[in-house]
């Protein structure tokens, strides 16, 4: 694998261009970023939550208020069940009370969960107003930042609400998440490693020799692995902002993932959790159809058990798991869409799986 | 003035454009033009409301069934008092349980509350489904339902969420104003009205002298100033569609016609005769700034009479005025801005208007 040193990427999508900057303590600097890239300091809006906010939010808010911003601050208390309607709305009142202009920024400071509430809100906002990403958690570093998907839930569905809306700045320090609750980072792997199956099969290699580095926050091997990622990430994006076609890829595990996080109430498994054992099943469904080699399955259940991450799917009725999937928005029609493996590095999509594959899969994970 | 024969304009916005068709007699052709637009025909919902849908939901419904379309319906109830979070959340809700992917379209039947509302729900469920405008009001056919502004009004201030999102078709039929409530005909026309005011002094005048047949909307005579003001809207939009610039000029009327609507809690007047009070006050500030030529207000005094429509401006305090005003989106920073008139048919952006301003204009209009 070629290491990067590039710190900056230009995800180039025209009038939505924008930069993802990755560097270990960069914290500070983000108010001298942000006056350099929208001109005379003005107001701003802080989204966080009550996890991030007493480790970061006074460096965010003094590097702004040194260079003359003016910064409101909205908290939002942590967790994935806060991804609703409700907190979105109290973000929009918040917006209203700030009186926040179309060109003042509106930031998020935390995880996938502040960045796609703060993402979506300021999409909404006087019908969208700048923002930036400046996230907290390895998941939202190599992943939920970049792209622009923004949602909120619906008590039937994940990230059902939502928008596609970019952010004018992903600005991310690698040296944030060494405060990290522990289970927090073996699930952003999870993601991470994700790109490894969909494209890149060195890249799987590299993060299988480096796990130990990797969940022990190594500032160097963190920080390559938040690199390639992230360039993989815009890469994808950049040929399908709207997901029409390959963007899709990225969605391994996620169908049977978003299943999982459904079903148990958001409470049980973290967003990467969920994920690896999605990716599981993804991949031992590529078995089963004959699409992967024997074996493919345990290569994955590996890597996930050398990073800590969960590797037993929960028990759910097979009329359960479909009615879960049933509502996943990846949908066309009635027909279910699997992101399925050829090969570590070969993901495609597989149109036309039927239930009974589907219950077959299930029945083989029965205890 | 020149009348064009022509019913159907192509908004060109690129990927994201469509066409506006105006058609006594129309509204039962609905489900053929929907099953050639999206091919084969499949699930959909239409929103309406508790008024209109008892006239025209069965029309529209039959005829997309005739296609072999599945039809989910969510009525909601009639009025801006309604524009809000919670309504626009069984909005979602009504999609969520219709399944509905995201190639399958939903329908707004209704004024402009339903397809601004409408708009906003199709923007937002699993990021972006197609949407159609079925406009019922004057207001709806020749203003809101092109264009893509969609939104929902927050307690704090009107249109404050929501996006620009355009519809894939807007099917309007003249026919369907002839069960309007008396007092919605003028608020249209407040609209049209403003299309001659902003860029078509040979407009303005051709509505000066059919405002009685507008008024009884002469089948010939209504589709034509239809027909006009969709050309000039879209006009606009093909130009300006995310409002960055010219696009601001269709706000004539309403920075003060927002306020009356907020000071007044939505519940006095209808958007459009909000709107011709805005105008008033923005042509008496043009003169009273020296930019138009004294009698210019008299001129577009006499059109809204002739209209029906109210030219006694609500009595408030300068400054309920000023912080009503406050927060309407098209500010920047804590700039006012305002579209200001040179003369009938030729407005403009006022960047310079101060607190004083419009002191003295409130007060000019004191009893």
């Amino acid at each position: 694998m070629i290491i990067s040193s590039i710190q900056q990427y230009r995800v180039d999508l025209g009038a939505r261009a924008y930069d993802i900057h990755i560097e270990s303590g960069c914290l500070p600097e983000i108010g001298i970023k942000l006056t350099s890239l929208f001109g005379k300091a003005s107001r701003c809006l802080i989204v966080s939550n009550d996890v991030v906010a007493p480790l970061y939010l006074d460096i965010v808010r003094s590097s702004l208020e040194a260079q003359g911003w003016a910064v409101a601050v909205y908290l939002m208390p942590d967790g994935e069940q806060f991804k609703n309607i409700e907190q979105w709305s109290k973000i929009m009142d918040a917006l209203m009370a700030t009186k926040l202009s179309r060109h003042e920024p509106v930031i998020a400071l935390g995880g996938g969960v502040v960045g796609d509430m703060t993402g979506f809100a300021a999409s909404c906002y006087r019908r969208g107003i700048p923002f930036v990403q400046i996230p907290t958690t390895v998941l939202a570093q190599v992943d939920s930042s970049v792209g622009g998907k923004t949602a909120i839930n619906h008590p039937h569905g994940k990230n059902m609400i939502g928008a596609f809306y970019q952010p004018k700045l992903v600005w991310i320090d690698p040296l944030v998440l060494n405060t990290l609750e522990q289970r927090q980072v073996p699930a952003g792997l999870a993601e991470v490693i994700k790109y490894g199956l969909i494209r890149d099969k060195d890249f799987f290699l590299w993060l299988s020799q480096h796990m130990q580095e990797l969940l022990a926050l190594d500032d160097d091997i963190i920080s390559q692995a938040i690199l390639r990622s992230c360039a993989h990430k815009a890469e994808v994006v950049m040929a399908d902002e709207t997901e029409q076609g390959q963007r899709a890829l990225l969605n391994l595990g996620h169908t049977f993932g978003h299943a999982i996080e459904s079903m148990t109430h958001y409470t049980t498994y973290l967003h990467g959790e969920a994920v690896a054992l999605g990716t599981m099943m993804a991949t031992r469904l590529s078995e089963q159809l004959g699409f992967a080699a024997k074996g493919t399955e345990q290569h994955v259940v590996q890597i996930f058990k050398a990073a800590n991450l969960p590797t037993e799917i929960p028990q759910f009725t097979a009329d359960a798991w479909l009615d879960a999937m049933g509502h996943d928005k990846k949908n066309i029609g009635s027909l279910i869409r699997y992101v399925l493996l050829r090969d570590i590095g070969d993901a495609f999509i597989a149109e036309d799986v039927t239930d009974k594959d589907i219950r077959a899969l299930i029945a083989s994970f029965a205890p």
